[in-house]
């Protein structure tokens, strides 16, 4: 394994007068590889270091990335005065000791979703981040998919009018994790891009579950939050599916949105709603809500890679030069959802506030 | 109007050596039509006569059903001996009354879902057909259609081993009742369903739900049912949505079955599911489930109408050729649900229990 | 069967100042009873006679058109002066004889397609139809649909730009006739659409197909048209495959259109073409045509019946104030095509010249 | 580029007890990165060296396959003792003259599609390889799909029945090859497709085809071809459409078969065919087929890449282990259909005679 650590003498190639951010990856499992890939092609970063604790994997790394210097001990990493921000993508439970390692080591971070196992921690990382000085980023990378943004775009604009309701589902087949559960894995994913839509503050969760497959922790959840007004969002996330499911429905009192993921060329339609109450002469007890129903559009969509995008972003944040739009105050609010989400479950369903 | 409710004499046709059941429409409104035409076209029963309080409803029953005898008074209907059953097509709230004085006449019913508004009338109903020896049925037609039976089969003969999950949605353009929220409107052809194929008793109810449109009746909710065991059942129910979806998912240790009565082709689908536990060497903190996957297998279902073959049942439990497949203990336990479930709605969305 | 024939005192109800125009329907069989019952319930129009040899469909015609005059002989029907036009929905081959004693008896005509089984009969039909000064319209009934519809304004508008194919497939399950062949069973919808929306003359047929179930007609079959210009029209007729497919896909020069009649609720969808040659550098042998894709866009279609639209119009067309969409002009060109076809299958394929 | 060219100390790796296949790539352009990968990572073979004539594609090689000898001069690869086989993918019309070069110099061969662009060229490469003894395999890809394996295993097995139809269809979204058309570049799939399935000679090819985008080349074209038997065949090939299709129906006397390469999880269905003519009372002059349909089975499908099989494939049919499926008589086959199909193009679609 010795060759594989050897550090190269570090070069540093400069771009349109700038110097690229210097980045190291931090966990190199299963998602770590795709953003060490990003870094290293996006023009503005540099894929500077690696560091696991699996020789198998920083072998992995070594063919992936000859360039970048590897290593098994991540305090090499944070202690290199060259590198000026790490991407963590290890395991959940071990974001809040590396990212506040890292943030006061001086270094950027963007960390894997979710921000953290509890609210204490996610509290403390975004409050120490801020008295840092540094970025602190959560890779949610959904809100930097096509449909995602194209959706923003229609809330900016105010097209979608007021939100009646979110409806989101989310299932797989047969990844699990067993550190952690259903909730925690995958329905950061959606309630992330909730938040970045819909700026409504979370009154309550509600959540049931169950386990079917590992008698610790939940294959299968819903999630229901309520709001101050009549919006409702709900969650279905489940790993023990036939079908690949994701998609959600946005309903809203001028457009209805469809996002559905899994389509491959209309990934998001919009459809005009505005229903009306109006009666039937065929029958007094049934009203016809007419839809001002309209065409339905499938609106072109960037198809950048989202994570080709968040590695832009991450840099143009780190710079100055962009407002975060997945930072670590919006990872909190996922934490705190989650959490209540969690201890919901724990209940048997009740809901349960969320703190503001 | 005389001219219409002129009543014919009645000639009773004969067929294979019995004499076809006659059955009064109550009731010629959204549904009614549907029934009476079904009635009509069966061999072993005949459409006697409809009542209605509408005289453009009474016309519209003439054109379809010439021979009928049509009134406006369901009294003279309901006093007619030579009519061996009605069948019950009016508004929800009026079901308690119009099936008790049916009963109490000696006649069979077969009443539109939902069987009453509240679980005393039901239980009420339930209770005086058992007493007067008539058949009570509730027309949940979902339960006659090709998909539902051959699930029931698959159920039977154990094929779906432990059920995991039941997760229904069904989910339409802008058809509102506004005596009633969508609960009450849709739920209980899930429920019904669910019920039909699923022994196990339900622990509790939560619902939330939310009025968008209507300040007075619930356009969209979601129903959580627990049992006694991990199974979970869910149903998301919306009047204003900008796709119609009925799709049911449901998760067994043996098979997982899709139901999906939007397909045009291929309703039921069915996987092989038995998921196992076994750690991957890529990554030790994620695990995949190994589903057993074979063929997935779209099995021929029977293309009758469902009504048709509901009226022919209907005929069978009469005769007491037949076990009731939807009879009122059936309609009695749908109500359960839907009554605590809109008694959680009212708390909230906290769970609710359901009496046995 | 005497009180079938029993001709009803006819009373002739007004409407809007204006006198209902007086159908008779000849042949009660597979589609005369959508048209019988499509006249009977558009206000212009009165179904005044049906005329069948077959006792069992009167009876049928009886019990769904009480009020209408019903006969097996069409001589009587043709002989009624009360009658002012007639729907001819009888087998192909008896289209030129019966349409040519409805015209000679002073009747207008709408008739089923395909218009006749011959050239010159067609010939022959167009020209008396002139002569007598009656309306000679064909029943495509397609052209009537909302998505046809829709897609006429989107050529008359210009939007589709040159047409650059026509590519159409009609695939079925297995209803057969079998005294004609699928060609003329099913490529006549087709080509009548296509005829309808492009306005280029049809230069040449060549047609193969294949019988494999019954020895004496083809059960499936490829047309393909060549224009004067690059143009090319392709049809794909199948009354064996184990699906229905009703797609047509219209590559234009400034808009590509898909219409798939097997969609629920987007049957037409509308996507910007506009391709452009522009080399890659990726790849030197390789070129990428850009496509200007934008959005992509399912208009919102008109729902009413196709054969409501069509009796609406053939009223009007007989009244003198529309011009016929479907007259017996096109209904010609649509034979000549067939025709062609049918040379080109019997010479394995060759193409063949069609008369202007 | 000195660098680049420097030719490491070759290494042998052995493995199981044997010498892994040594093979060299020609042609590192759209299709070569994807052999060179699989050949790297398959055990039994090794990616000894890459040739290119462009500078940047070989800093590609490099940067991909660290470990590979580079070099711009194909004669030097096809000089090396050590380099036991090869794979051509270059443009088509280099083929003939590098594949025979690589034969001469005792290498085996696995040349991209087509074969050859002529049917001359063609003949010789396949005599050539036969004299020298010499492995001569064409990268037919889709032979090696899970879709196209399991469908052969119906065939082999007698399922399908006596074959009908083969119909096929394979548009694509603008990638246009500019020195061929879409014929050579698109039809070549689908044709070795059914030459793998189905043994019966093709006796004649007719193509329509039509050049919209460039004034050199066709952008679409059906060709049909004929069998001594009733069967069909028939390919649409198109560039310019404005969705991707690529689906195939075999109608086959006992089953049917749909294969859709665009489906993500259910590419391949099954349908029991078994069509019966069987008079219908309802209409004398319309027969219903009877399908003896049963249910629709999606069957599991392998899911290896259909790449990393062909190249364990080719490694075992260079060793003597396995016949091969795709070699040099079915390229030859496939070539001499294009060019009928070539030639009846130019003819304005009449039909070619192919040479058996």
């Amino acid at each position: 394994m010795t060759s594989l650590l050897t550090r190269p003498s570090s070069i540093r190639s400069t771009f349109a007068g700038a110097v690229p951010l210097r980045i190291g990856v931090i966990g190199y499992g299963y998602w770590g590889p795709n953003l060490a890939r990003n870094i290293a092609s996006h023009a503005g970063t540099e894929l500077a270091a690696i560091a696991d604790l699996s020789p198998k994997r920083l072998a992995g790394a070594r063919a992936a990335h000859p360039g970048a210097w590897l290593t098994a001990d991540v305090r090499e990493l944070l202690a290199d005065p060259e590198i000026d921000a790490v991407v963590v993508a290890t395991p959940p439970e071990t974001h809040h000791d590396l990212v506040v390692r890292a943030l006061e080591s001086g270094k950027h971070v963007l960390v894997e979703k979710p921000l953290a196992t509890t609210i204490a921690d996610a509290e403390e990382m975004v409050d120490l981040a801020r008295r840092c000085g540094r970025t602190l980023s959560v890779d949610h990378t959904f809100l930097f998919t096509g449909a995602v943004r194209r959706m923003k775009r229609y809330f900016e604009a105010g097209e979608v009018g007021d939100v009646y309701y979110y409806d989101s589902t989310r299932i797989n087949l047969g990844l699990f994790q067993h550190q952690t559960n259903v909730i925690w894995d995958l329905a950061p994913h959606d309630i992330s891009i909730m938040l970045h839509l819909i700026d409504d503050p979370v009154r309550s969760v509600s959540a049931v579950g169950a386990r079917h497959v590992d008698a610790n922790v939940e294959n299968i959840a819903y999630l229901t939050l309520q709001f101050e007004g009549p919006m409702l969002a709900h969650f279905h996330v489940n790993w023990l599916a036939p079908t690949k499911v994701r998609r959600t429905i946005i309903g809203g009192s001028k457009k209805m949105l469809v996002y559905d993921d899994g389509e491959a060329s209309e990934k998001l339609k919009v459809y005009d709603s505005g229903a009306k109450l109006c009666a039937t002469d065929e029958d007094i007890y049934r009203t016809l809500v007419e839809y001002r129903t309209g065409d339905v559009l499938a609106p072109r969509l960037e198809k950048a890679e989202a994570l080709a995008v968040e590695v832009a972003h991450f840099e143009n944040v780190v710079r100055g030069l962009e407002a975060p739009l997945s930072g670590g105050e919006l990872g909190l609010k996922v934490v705190r959802i989650i959490e209540a989400a969690q201890r919901s479950l724990l209940s048997g369903g009740h809901p349960v506030e969320v703190a503001a």
